[in-house]
Order: C-alpha cells, then sequence, then structure tokens
C-alpha cells in the first residue's frame, strides 16, 4: 500500500526582514531575520524526529527561501542533498507596489485598490517601468532567463501559470521515479501547487494560508490525488501559527 | 583573444574543527572553524572585488567545502547560482587512519610509515574494514553512489582516479559551452586537477601545497593548456598563506 503512494513535503519560508517592516516584498531580495531563521530550524528538526528524508530538493532564487532550506537540511544532516534553484518557485512578482510599505500604497492607491490587488485572482498591480532597478529584466539573478518569461507584475494566476509546469515537467517526474522531494519556497508559489493538487477554485484557494516554516506533508496515489495533508510539528505551535496567519489575513482586509 | 580562452576558480576550504585538532580528517564530515568560515569569507570579497562572476559552481559532499562554497556566494551575493555537489571532489579517503590523532598515528604506526602514507602518490593508508562506522558504504551520505565506486582507502592516485574524470565529463563541457565555473574543493581533491592541469609528475604534484581560502584562476585556451595562474587577494596575505602551508608540509615530516 504504502508503495502505492508518494509524500511530497512543502515549507514556506519563515519571518524575512521586510514582513517585519510591513513592506510589499515580492521578487525583492531580502533576508530572513532572526525570527525566520529559528521558524526553518524549528522546520527542520520537526522533519528529522518524524522521521522523514529526501532525495532531493526544491527552492526558489530568493534567499529567504534559499536560506530556509539551508537551516531544514542542517538541522536533517542532509545539506549534501541536490538543490534545484528555480525562479519559477519565486514568489508572487509584485510589479510596481515592491518596496512599498502597505500603509503608503494604501495612502497612495486606496484601501480598496490594494486589497483587490492583494487578494484578487487575476487582478495584477501596476506594472514596472522597463529598466526599473526592481524590474527582473535588469537583474543578474535572472540573466539566463528568456526576456519574454519574466513579468513585470504578477496576480496568483500568472504565479501559478509559472509554479504549476515547472512542478509537472521537473518535479513530478522525479516523484514518480522514486525520489523523495522537498520544496521551500514561498505563499504564493506554493499555493499554486496546493490549489492544483486540491483541484480547488479561485474562490478557495484565497482562503489558503499556509504557516510559515511548517512542513507540510502531502500524500498522493499513483494519479496524484490527495489522500492524506498533514502539518509535521507540535500541535499547539502549527494551531497557534495557522491561526496567526489567518487573522493577520483579516486584519489586512 | 579574451574569447578564446576561458577561466576556471578553485577554492580550498578554510580551516576545520579537525584540523585545530590535528586529527586525520578524510570523508569525516567536519565543521569548518570560525577562522575557516573567515577565510571563505574573505576569498568571496576578494572575487568580488576583482569583478569575478560565475554562472556554476561545484562542491564536494562535504560540508567544509559546501560551507566554504555558501560564504564565497554569499560575499558575492550570488546565492542563486546553481551548485552541483558532487562526492567525486570530496577529500581523500584516509582509510582506517581517518579520527586518528596525527601523533596517535606516529606511535602506533612508526614516524616513517605516517609519513609514507600521507606524502606518496601510489601507497595508501590501511584498508577500513568494511562495515566500519566511517566505511562510505554504511553512509546515509553516499546511498546512491554505485557500492564498487567507494573507497575504503585512498592514495593521491585513487583521488586523481575520480576527480580527474569529474572533471572531464561533467565541468570541462560546461566551460566549453562559455559557463563560468566555480570550484569549492579540498586540498587533494584539487591536487588532482591541479596536477592535470598542469601535466605534472608525481613527484612534483607532492610539492604543490594549495593555500586554504584563497581563490586560484587558471586561464586556458581552447586546448586547455594553461596560458596563466594567479591567485587573487591581497598578495601579503597570499604569500603568508603559501608560506605556512610550505612551512606545515616540513614541519610533519
Amino acid at each position: 500500500m504504502a508503495e502505492d503512494t508518494m509524500k511530497l513535503v512543502l515549507i514556506r519560508h519563515g519571518e524575512s526582514e521586510w514582513n517585519k517592516l510591513n513592506l510589499f516584498t515580492g521578487w525583492t531580495d531580502v533576508e530572513l531575520s532572526e525570527t525566520g531563521e529559528k521558524e526553518a530550524a524549528a522546520g527542520g528538526r520537526a522533519l528529522k524526529e518524524a522521521g522523514f528524508d529526501f532525495d532531493i530538493c526544491y527552492t526558489s532564487r530568493l534567499k529567504r527561501a534559499i536560506h530556509t532550506l539551508n537551516f531544514v537540511l542542517k538541522e536533517m544532516d542532509r545539506e549534501w542533498l541536490p538543490v534545484v534553484k528555480s525562479w519559477k518557485l519565486n514568489e508572487r512578482h509584485y510589479g510596481a507596489l515592491q518596496g512599498l510599505n502597505k500603509a503608503d500604497a494604501a495612502a497612495e492607491h486606496g484601501d480598496e485598490q490594494v486589497k483587490i490587488w492583494r487578494r484578487s485572482f487575476d487582478i495584477c498591480p501596476p506594472e514596472l517601468e522597463p529598466g526599473d532597478e526592481r524590474d527582473p529584466h535588469t537583474q543578474e539573478q535572472y540573466r539566463d532567463v528568456a526576456p519574454d518569461q519574466l513579468p513585470y507584475t504578477e496576480c496568483l494566476k500568472d504565479t501559478i501559470a509559472r509554479a504549476w509546469p515547472f512542478f509537472e515537467d521537473e518535479i513530478r517526474p522525479q516523484m514518480l521515479a522514486g525520489k523523495r522531494v522537498l520544496i521551500a519556497a514561498h505563499g504564493n508559489s506554493l499555493r499554486s501547487l496546493v490549489m492544483k493538487f486540491e483541484k480547488m477554485t479561485p474562490e478557495q484557494i484565497l482562503e489558503v494560508n499556509i504557516p510559515t516554516g511548517v512542513p507540510l506533508v502531502y500524500t498522493f496515489d499513483r494519479d496524484f490525488n490527495v489522500v492524506d495533508k498533514q502539518y509535521i510539528g507540535d500541535p499547539e505551535t502549527i494551531a497557534a501559527k495557522i491561526n496567526a496567519v489567518a487573522n493577520q489575513g483579516k486584519a489586512k482586509k
């Protein structure tokens, strides 16, 4: 029975320096805060204690996800595992809002408009001007990516349009070949996967908030139907984190 | 002219916790010391200041090399680069001497014998007993490697026999395709490459000591003849490090 199923572990990076400052982050390559580092290490210890092991890991090109993975692997004594870093697992690009304080964005564009950009499935924040220092076409980090693939802004639908094919083309074949996979990524790139795994509607995925630093384990059958889903770690901590994320979402509305 | 040449940067990991204790390390997966971490970061800063950049990085499966690479990439703001970790770039395996204090090894086997194991090209230290906890066949870290490829002990000739084909088959094609390559590895896996690059005899390579944490840049023509070789960083620091390594070699004889 167990051989007919496959597990996949997702972990969302912990608090970053810009989360603390309440800035729109997106593709801005900010560091984890000290709290974020501790969250990542705790996630790694939880996986180790629960007996998890991996064969290959995936992360984004953003250091808050890469460092989260490094902390997890350090706790698991698995720093020698292969790691693939893809921009297709990056956070949703926040366009011209990147770097703005959330209060300033509301003052400039109005509360309602900002809520729409934050919470709609297919309405994008304003595009960056080409050549803006925040434009990925100008950034060394994406110099090997075909220009027509790089965004000036993204809605969740756009993030799904790059993250899901990456899963289908790169990660799923590894799982079908028997590899145990860990993905360390971001709120919206992980949501993209979760929506597809659970066959959710746009309305449903917008209600999903993945807690930070808590490993989320999906079990699939060979047809990639979800047969189980669970968080790994201390149940009280997990419940508190899920609540915190849900309340944060509410406060921001 | 510049387009007809290719550069390759090698960096040897800095001081490890076991270097400090004067233990035979080999494949033992020890941490960098604080000094070693600083050496690695200084190497990264030197590369950045000299204007170097990379497209792909290679390292071993041992954390002292992986961490060295991480420190270098952090200083260069290049943590998003692809990194390939291969056991074929591991340090020379030191067989049954691994974990012994160098003085204890001399007391047990005699000074002359230990000197032969340390300094000969093709005489191996005693083999590990199969199943020994130091036997890579029993270690998770090498669980995906074909058992007949894994050593119970190695002389430098054996290290070359795995490191050089890895360079030829995996790294050289990347360079010929125009990729700028950085390799963070170990005294003897780097020596293996240097011997082949410079067409040295066994006697010659045994006299070569690569300083720790100092980027070593080779420039090749398209036929992989060495046209230039230089260390990157502050000339006084480099001279002091080269001297230190050379004297250490003498003292140990």
